[in-house]
């Protein structure tokens, strides 16, 4: 695979960075780093599942005269703990950590949320670098410095905004990703269609064949995109203080839901997400505030590239009841981000319980 | 006790906030809070030994009409923990605390560091109030933004830069504060003369009487005083990336090296920093930094507050073993702040060992 690189600017004053995005980057990311800045000791953070990622990176900044030091966790969610942070913790200083180190996390969303939050505390904040080898890593997780752990019954409950200081999305780690994974992936770049931007939904729409079959040219496009989208939001608002970061949520409302009742793991997250975007269609169109064809549009691109668009089989009272304890619920009242048109959504109060049942209801 | 209110604006942009010096704050609290921002929740952090102050500060918020969870750790340094804030988490998870909610710290350095790091990381950031109950925490830890917990043989490893959104320094705490603990906030005080400014170091000559009669004039002029000095280090180097900040450390390394070989709690620690000014003001003389009269106006100001100036009887090795694990040593050279005048410092590398040896020995 040979793609040319692809460079997409996060704009955030002295903690702008760049996300590249193109091939062979897991091999020159030694290099590459240090042309950022100097850099004499790298704390390589990833999964069990990804130890030859890993010995690349170690070996590229090794290449590149940086003394590594790599550790690795188990590979799933549960890493996200308090006691694999100490224990991270307690390993970067018996390294010899200091706060002129850097925290490279290669991995996907657990392993990049995890590092960062090490990244974020050990000495008051490193310098961390993203190195994303899942497709939902590159679009979503990767970009925008939400970073954390969980709390025993509540998802990224602890935790900080922390941008990284480069993003290195290398397409090679797109060729033997498990495909339910890749699918999985496919939906949070629909989501960015749907929020914000009809022409990139368009593309999409024209380019499922090229899509399915992992294009390396089509995919290094529709990365960027994402990447691009997903930046925009993330520049105008990086704490979440004005309300446009919760646009990102589209379909999540209902997708938490789903995971929470079935069980993380029965339902990967983007298939959630995929069912959750077309229920908040749905609702939307209730509410006569989205046309029928729109959501149409929706539920044939996702269907076409192999997302699930059925409720799995839950009973609607659990599934309004894990709506209620979202993170983003106020007083108990329900809020979603709702779309009007393929490429605009807007955040929606106060919604009826019994119109989001019946939007769970697919009678097609 | 009745004295009037003085503020210090500390200036970091949108994270700006004051310092209000006064009698009675305690009581006023939960007013003063709403009158910053709205705020329904708060949670109360506390040690053993300070129930009292916690409970009036939790009636205040209460008769604000703010909901309060109050919590409380073990008095001690051992309490800036993995484990300690493990539990805080929990806590705050099952007391319903949400990004609304705000973090009221009400205790000594160990309580501020503690809470602050809860705050600074629970939901990816709470706002926290500082209600600082110590001498030292008044002058010192309670201003600037510095929070974090120990790992095991590493104190402050893990934490970060998260600046209080207010700080009540209520003057009558320090009415029954023990007279060993009000000695040692006195060396912090000291300190900011020595580095900073003459003029206040002048004033804190004049004033050995009233303060050791702890006049509540001179004392709240005292601290305020100090905030405002500490606030010029911290707006000018707010996360230690220009060196200012590193002028705080003017005494330290000394310090540190006695309080890990005496054992923390031998030596309070202001009287490990009172020690240890003196040390470095007696090596910058005997490299030709200061005159011999500079050196003796600490040592007479020192000892007349009451506060400790000879060297404890360890072992010379020992401790120089102890100031090259020092965080702030670059590849095991020593590094010391040196004084050139009351009211001047700087930052002096690769200092001879002998030297450091002989400034430890005081044969006055």
């Amino acid at each position: 695979m040979n793609v040319p690189l692809r460079t997409v600017r996060v704009n955030l004053e002295s903690r702008s960075y760049d996300i590249e995005i193109g091939s062979g980057l897991l091999d020159a990311i030694g290099q590459r780093v240090r042309q950022i800045r100097e850099v004499t000791h790298a704390v390589i953070i990833s999964d069990s599942n990804l130890k030859e990622y890993a010995k690349q990176v170690e070996h590229s900044f090794s290449t590149a005269e940086v003394r590594c030091s790599r550790f690795e966790v188990p590979a799933g969610e549960r890493s996200k703990s308090v006691d694999q942070a100490s224990a991270l913790w307690d390993q970067l200083l018996k390294a010899g950590t200091d706060r002129k180190s850097i925290v490279v996390a290669v991995g996907g969303g657990v392993v990049g949320d995890l590092a960062g939050f090490i990244a974020a505390s050990f000495t008051r904040g490193l310098d961390f670098v993203q190195v994303p080898t899942s497709l939902l890593a590159h679009v979503d997780s990767s970009v925008g410095g939400k970073v954390g752990i969980n709390l025993a019954g509540a998802k990224n409950m602890v935790g900080h905004f922390w941008q990284p200081i480069h993003v290195a999305i290398d397409m090679c780690v797109l060729e033997t990703l498990p495909e339910r994974d890749y699918r999985s992936g496919l939906a949070e770049v629909v989501k960015y269609g749907v929020i914000l931007d009809a022409d990139f939904f368009r593309f999409l729409e024209n380019n499922v064949a090229k899509i399915k079959e992992r294009d390396p040219e089509t995919l290094a496009e529709i990365i960027r995109q994402s990447c691009r989208l997903k930046a925009y939001v993330v520049e105008n608002d990086e704490r979440e203080t004005t309300g446009l970061r919760a646009i990102l949520n589209y379909g999540h409302t209902f997708a938490h839901a789903f995971e929470t009742v079935c069980g993380y793991g029965e339902l990967m997250h983007g298939e959630a997400v995929s069912i959750g975007m077309l229920c908040a269609s749905r609702l939307a169109e209730s509410m006569g505030r989205i046309s029928a064809e729109d959501t149409k549009r929706q539920t044939d691109l996702l269907a076409s590239l192999g997302l699930p668009i059925d409720v799995p089989p839950s009973g609607h009272d659990q599934l309004i009841a894990a709506m209620q304890k979202d993170k983003k619920v106020e007083h108990g009242r329900l809020r979603f981000i709702l779309p009007t048109k393929i490429g605009h959504v807007e955040l929606v109060s106060d919604v009826e319980e019994n119109l989001v049942r019946a939007a769970m209801k697919h009678d097609d």
